[in-house]
């Protein structure tokens, strides 16, 4: 598959020297030395990412991956299987917590099938990639084969490409009922961390069927027998259609330059398996929050990510994502809007 | 002075009912309970502040509140003085940190001179409510006295009164070199905390300066003997103009039902003595973030509040304000604007 092939060989990293000359401007705007915390490293990153000293935010693309997991059928989770397409109505209709919060933050919401279990018949607004109909159930087999795992990840970075250009930042969102079982089996895998340590109470079971989606994931990697250094053969064994389209839409914005901010612990889970693909990828990552779900810090930390906002969310959808752009932006105005000392004449430090 | 004994008797703590009517409004969203987290908290107390269960923000206004200090005198600031007047003229130009961080999330900057030590002659925009041309070395005995203290109080409170109404949002800012002076010494007395474990370094004084800034703060202390049962005393024996005007805010803010998001380190200050002066207005008080300057995070525990934010500010002026008025307008649009179960025809938990 040359495309993909090809993305990952044009992901290069940051120039680092960028983000000293942008933190050289941050020093001249009229505020103590670094007294913006954060914002100054968004803005520091957000300038060596796009590779220029004077970036811009023009344009807030959230991408909503949808996909459904085989393994739902093992009682895994709060909700019934049914939910996902019926969220991606909501999401269509502009009722979700992810519309709301990008209508806030003035993003776009891109929803895209990856692998919903159910016929759309094309409403307005979806971007229909679907690969799947859903995964196969994982602790009795692969969720996908590597090659459905592959046009994931290539539906992704075409996605990413389309939508790529100057002042361009992009936000990733999942939904799927089930799917933090697959990401605590990618984060257990890639990260080698025990699978209870990784493994939370998704969207609201008890501890006996948290204790039971323990040993449902430790079954699935058990049979699979996923190999840690070959990241897509994690991702397609016990991964997921839309959190392989989550790896592909991070690939696909590293290879332009583009800044993605991570949301939370499905999206995490996905953008690890591109950094593990592409270490440099994570040059072009901002991690948005963090979430509930113990396995994302664990993750955030592998790949050296500190997140940007810590609400309690474990929503998924992009939600965190959208919140954290509108933080990223601010910072990049900072950066672009505030005077100089020479310029509003006030005195520097003595 | 009995505008202010009016304010005070008027406030009354937010009906614990309504946050749980707002809670159960939350719980029909189109979303697993409870997992938008700190937004469905911060939700649910704004419908509590504003005493209704359909809460909306329509206005966002920061005050940033501007003072000098006698204290400066003993060189407790990184920078010089007239520093305060320069940033209030850039303030006024739209050049600052607050004007930047306000554009970007729809907030009015309202520029107010409670003590500054210079004659702006009125330029454009500045409200004028000086009560004194700096304070006096607190050093060296009260940095104003009580009747200067409550003037900057009531002045607070009128802008509050002023700009209050449905749907209006208040954040707080300050400007005033060596602030942080004062704002330490309000902490330790009020607190009962040991100076060193409240004091930090500013806008970036080194550690030496550091060892200075406590000695300074625990003589003026020693001089002053604010009573902390009195804290109008500790406000007008060891605070600042600036910082009394934010107390005022507060208060106003609090007798009007109207929400006030506290900024950093000063503003903390400023709310801690509102709470001391009456309990009741911590509930229409929200923390917006976690400064460096380490005692700022003893006051909002002293309180019972949680920061927003944990970006790593240290700039005052109503940036941290600024950025948790967007949060807490997301979060109130949550509530509002996402779907429930019933009219998205979502599946709810099993």
């Amino acid at each position: 598959m040359p495309v993909l092939e090809d993305v990952l060989g044009s992901i290069e990293g940051v120039d680092r020297s960028l983000e000293l000359a942008a933190q050289k401007r941050l020093d001249s705007l009229t505020k103590p030395r670094g007294s913006l915390g954060r914002l100054e490293e968004l803005a520091r990153r957000y300038a060596a990412m796009t590779g220029t000293a004077s970036p811009s935010v023009t344009r807030k693309v959230v991408f909503t991956f949808a996909g459904d997991h085989g393994v739902a059928a093992e009682g895994v989770s709060a909700f019934p299987r049914e939910v996902t397409p019926q969220m991606v109505y909501n999401f269509l209709a502009g009722g979700a917590g992810i519309n709301v919060l990008a209508r806030h933050a003035g993003c776009e919401v891109v929803v895209v099938d990856m692998g919903v279990d159910h016929d759309f018949e094309g409403p307005d607004g979806l971007v229909d990639r679907k690969v799947v109909r859903g995964t196969r159930n994982m602790r009795l087999g692969p969720a996908m084969t590597r090659e459905e795992a592959e046009r994931c990840i290539v539906a992704g970075m075409e996605l990413a490409a389309e939508r790529a250009g100057e002042g361009v930042i992009f936000g990733t969102g999942d939904m799927g009922i089930a799917n933090t079982t697959a990401a605590s089996a990618i984060a257990a895998v890639l990260t080698g961390s025990p699978v209870r340590d990784v493994t939370g109470h998704g969207t609201g079971i008890d501890d006996e069927v948290l204790i039971h989606k323990v040993e449902v994931i430790k079954d699935a990697i058990r049979t699979n027998s996923p190999d840690p250094s070959d990241p897509v053969d994690v991702l397609s064994k016990v991964g997921g259609a839309e959190i392989a389209g989550i790896t592909g839409l991070v690939l696909g914005a590293a290879s332009r330059r583009v800044p993605v901010v991570a949301d939370g612990f499905i999206s995490t889970a996905g953008a690890l398996v591109a950094v593990e693909m592409k270490p440099e990828a994570a040059d072009y990552i901002f991690a948005s929050h963090n979430s509930v779900e113990k396995g994302h810090r664990v993750m955030l930390e592998h790949m050296g990510l500190d997140p940007i906002l810590d609400l309690g969310l474990r929503l998924g959808e992009g939600t965190g994502a959208a919140l954290a752009i509108s933080i990223v932006e601010a910072a990049v105005r900072v950066y672009n809007e505030m005077a100089t000392f020479g310029d509003a004449g006030v005195s520097e430090e003595s």
